[in-house]
């Protein structure tokens, strides 16, 4: 089993998880788990060679700003390096690109060129609003065995909080992983010829999640698909099979601009315009409007 | 085979390659080639999953820098997303807390924190002057196909400098692949069982490179093990089967403190001591500093 052991950081993550979820649960303060990005399977003790799923992010770090935007304190879960709110929006040679330097010696300066002050000012400003509130705790995995062991620990914080929980599982995490014992010490060497990759299916944690951990949260996960004609039927399956509320599904091709919201019941698409595609209007933004919507109808039925 | 087609944007990528090199070819100009960072081998043809190749790409974005020091033209050729020289040394949130944001409404600056310009400002002055003096080409692959592409493309255009082509060969290529009529077309479905991922050797570019491609060229390559008693073995096996000049041997483990030289008739250590890694310097620049020693006396000895 990949789970017997704990990550080495572990028990740090799990203090700040336990800090950040104290610290907030108080009236009727909202709390969102988000994870994001993929996860490896190691196919080396030592790794250098992994199986990885395919994730940028995208999805789980600007939902975060939108949640933040919703007053929603956020637990942003995610795979080393990917993306993360605000930061998202630049990457390293576009931050180089907006500085200017002013060389003056002992008085050097550097400052945010004119043009780009505009587009850097709003983020940085929500950015330093949710650093300087405590209001968004990043923590991150890489392998699928660092995701399990922190999603657990996430939940034994979040069940104080009973419907005020909001998970929103957007990670990509992998269903196969190669048992400890199996898995070679040293690098896998090409001259022994190819190597036999044995896989063996990850037990899926929603059931314990939903069921045992965080059994009265508002319990969100999505569906990734290529093809699109098993995409409402896999997420109805997943919806009876985990219990849980709500399934966002997904086409790898189109997720930037629709998803279909799929309950046990119903099935609704959210979709954007051309229009507000090239206002620069993010779907995500429509998503977690939506989804907040859900939570507060959630609240308000919820019977103890 | 994964190499039949090339990449989608693989023209503008060689019509770049080959404008950079026929613009720095006069004079004794030299120019290197750094590949870096992992290859990926796609599991599907509609990729959601991928066997990786661990590396963050530091030493080869370390090495750039290095290398415009020394008045080389490069061509940094990397891994989406893995790290490139300059932006390396900050994060997305190092960006943001090094900002300070004035807000005068209209007149709103941003502005780098003085404790952080220190840092920043030499940096920053080094990636305008490679930017601005046009003399780093940024090129990028995701899987080990297109790299194979780029490779082949980048040498086409580095044979007209004969010697002076250093070829600096730090990327992390698989050894592996799936066979393209092999890929399923759609996300491999756990429910119908664990996938058998059914992996080919790769062919080693490294034997053309050599000996068709770049015949003049000064080629280095590198050999990453966990196994320290394998790695100088496994260096000269791999001189000796390709023909090139120089393996650079590290191990996972302590590859950030030493490397070690391997030629057919010699083999000798390089390393930071305590000291030298407490006062912030990296084993890159010495690496960098000796392989243009070593190129510089090719350069001498060589006869057309």
């Amino acid at each position: 089993m990949p789970l017997i052991y704990p990550p080495s950081d572990f028990e740090d993550n799990r203090t700040l998880l336990k800090e950040f979820c104290e610290r907030h649960n108080k009236f009727d303060q909202r709390i969102v788990l988000i994870t994001s990005g993929g996860t490896t399977v190691p196919l080396e003790h030592n790794t250098v060679r992994f199986v990885d799923n395919f994730s940028a992010g995208t999805r789980g770090a600007a939902s975060a700003e939108y949640f933040l935007e919703h007053e929603y304190n956020v637990i942003f879960m995610h795979r080393l390096k990917s993306l993360e709110p605000f930061t998202r929006h630049f990457n390293g040679q576009k931050f180089m690109d907006m500085l200017e330097l002013n060389d003056r010696g002992p008085n050097t300066t550097i400052t945010v060129k004119p043009d780009s002050v505009d587009v850097l000012a709003p983020i940085l400003a929500s950015y330093k609003a949710a650093q300087e509130g405590g209001r968004i705790l990043y923590i991150n995995f890489t392998s699928v065995s660092d995701y399990f062991w922190l999603l657990r620990a996430a939940c034994e914080c979040l069940a104080a909080y009973g419907p005020r929980a909001l998970l929103y599982l957007a990670a990509a995490v992998s269903d196969f992983y190669v048992p400890s014992n199996q898995l070679p010490v040293h690098k896998l060497q090409s001259g022994a010829g190819v190597p036999n990759i044995n896989l063996q299916l990850v037990p899926k944690l929603l059931a314990p999640l939903v069921s045992l951990w965080v059994p009265h949260a508002y319990v969100v996960s999505f569906k990734l698909e290529t093809d699109e004609s098993i995409l409402i039927p896999k997420s109805r399956e997943s919806l009876n099979k985990y219990k849980h509320k709500l399934v966002i599904g997904n086409m790898l091709q189109t997720r930037r601009s629709k998803v279909v919201f799929v309950t046990l019941d119903s099935s609704y698409e959210l979709g954007l315009s051309r229009e507000q595609m090239l206002n620069g209007m993010e779907i995500d933004d429509t998503i977690v409007s939506n989804v907040v919507l859900n939570h507060t109808d959630f609240l308000q039925n919820h019977k103890y």
